[in-house]
């Protein structure tokens, strides 16, 4: 490893912001290097992951923002990732009345990077997971990352964060029956934002009645009411999550699945960073003329020539 | 090629729908001779693809109901695909008011199909196209597909539709300037659903915007006010559809940045296929055990012991 990068290497190790922001830009544009520094990392460090998800508008933002506001009374030092590209911690999103949150970006204590959700194929993901774990040798007490999703993008957060709050508002009550499978596979908490809004315990009963009848013989997933503009539940969120990492080290099975998911989404970018997409393109130009074309075939034909398993 | 499947493959042909739906069951399950199946297609067919995509919410099976109303009142015939799970169309939903949509599942010109969206890694998008592949052999004269989505996860339809319909109601007027880059980059129809209330205005006229700052001396994407459940401004989007699906003859370009992105969703989906996820498990769980583990280390050299490129 070169010795600029070792350096690189143990800044980081002491949370420096200015290091951990170029090791971050190293990996996410694939500098010189970048592999080398995934490959020093210790990940010795047990700084636990937790996500923030739900679909746009359920006030995810403001919700990190207001624990953002209770872990600093409590003097812990904060990472945020954001990849929701509605987040207000988005630099594109750094607009009109958002640009309040900005006050965030020069406190010490907490080190913001967003991360920008378009990005080529199943690229996103790998870069998610690579960053995460660059933040994490920095020994912060929280990382949090926010992603927007509902229905399929979430699966992508729950392979990365050992504690997943599902945030949802009250007008997604309908929604919730339908997308009750996908929801309870990924959700360790749930917060009902915007719960001082009339049409709110409709869905706080349905998320309940959900929990209660998976739970079985075992602890329930807790269901919050939170108003995250005014701080309302913020607290008792905050603690539900310190008690969901605390939880982790009593449950390896969930850490080797992480693991596993984590594995399964680098092989799969892995192999597709060694294949040439030039080359695809241009092997599917010249076989879309032929007369008989048929698109199974042909990447059948692409792998045998350019790959053996 | 076995003689039943061939005969499978003729009755497809002929848009028999019980052939369909047993065609569609063998590619979605991996059963014997799905890949003879795909193989086979001669993918000749002209029917283009609609998607209809938006956030939970916005309405879009309201809007595929109604145009589907329209084409039926025209002759025509359809195929819904509907991935979204939130879809009335998806059975998990046929509950409550939903199961007047049920309708349509008894009319002999249209064929509804639903997908599960929740599968491995990756499987569901090649399972996606694999489908609608199969649909087109039927020559319909329309294939719909409904997919939920915003933010990163309509990146899938935007590969596999001719034509994409983005749906967007008046509460999504925060998320559009946020979303912009997304959204302009998949959308080649807008419609402003629930377009009767007060705050639709604002939305409307920021999509307009949008589309005419991007289009410079070019064609406009059409920005389009709808109301799905009284049916007002629906013959305008089912026109605006064939505008659009017509133009894709013009487009020889679109249809080969179409074909190249589901070329790589099949390379990528192939590639995971040869691999051996129980043996990625077994390898990684006696890995992790090591003193110096490092994820990134163990997956390169599970690739190097598996796979040569």
């Amino acid at each position: 490893m070169p010795e600029k990068l070792r350096e690189l290497y143990l800044q980081i190790k002491e949370r420096n912001f200015r290091a951990l922001a170029r090791g971050i830009t190293l990996v996410e544009n694939n500098l010189a290097g970048y592999e080398d520094l995934l490959l020093r990392l210790t990940q010795t460090g047990t700084t636990r992951v937790t996500g923030i998800t739900g679909p746009p508008g359920a006030g995810k933002s403001t919700l990190v923002n207001a624990l953002l506001g209770y872990w600093l009374r409590q003097n812990l030092t904060i990472a945020v990732i954001a990849v929701d590209p509605s987040s207000p911690f988005n630099y594109g999103a750094l607009l009109g009345d958002r640009i309040r949150m900005n006050e965030y970006y020069t406190n010490p204590n907490i080190f913001i990077r967003s991360l920008a959700s378009r990005g080529a194929l199943g690229g996103l993901s790998r870069k998610i997971i690579e960053i995460t774990d660059v933040v994490k040798e920095a020994g912060f007490d929280r990382i949090l990352i926010e992603t927007v999703g509902v229905g399929q993008s979430e699966v992508d957060i729950a392979g990365l964060a050992d504690c997943t709050v599902v945030t949802l508002v009250p007008e997604a009550g309908d929604e919730v029956q339908t997308l009750k499978a996908g929801l309870m596979e990924i959700a360790d908490i749930f917060a009902v934002n915007k719960a001082d809004r009339a049409d709110a315990e409709g869905l706080y009963r349905n998320l309940r009645m959900m929990v209660h009848e998976k739970a079985g013989d075992n602890a329930e997933i807790p269901v919050l009411k939170t108003v995250a503009t005014t701080g309302t539940g913020v607290d008792e969120l905050a603690v539900a999550i310190s008690k969901c990492i605390d939880e982790q080290s009593s449950r390896p099975e969930k850490h080797t699945k992480l693991l596993l998911e984590k594995s399964i989404q680098l092989v799969q970018a892995n192999l597709m960073r060694n294949l040439s997409l030039q080359q695809l393109e241009g092997e599917l130009r010249t076989a879309m003329l032929q007369p008989h074309f048929n698109v199974y075939a042909f990447v059948n034909e692409f792998l045998e020539k350019n790959i053996r398993i």
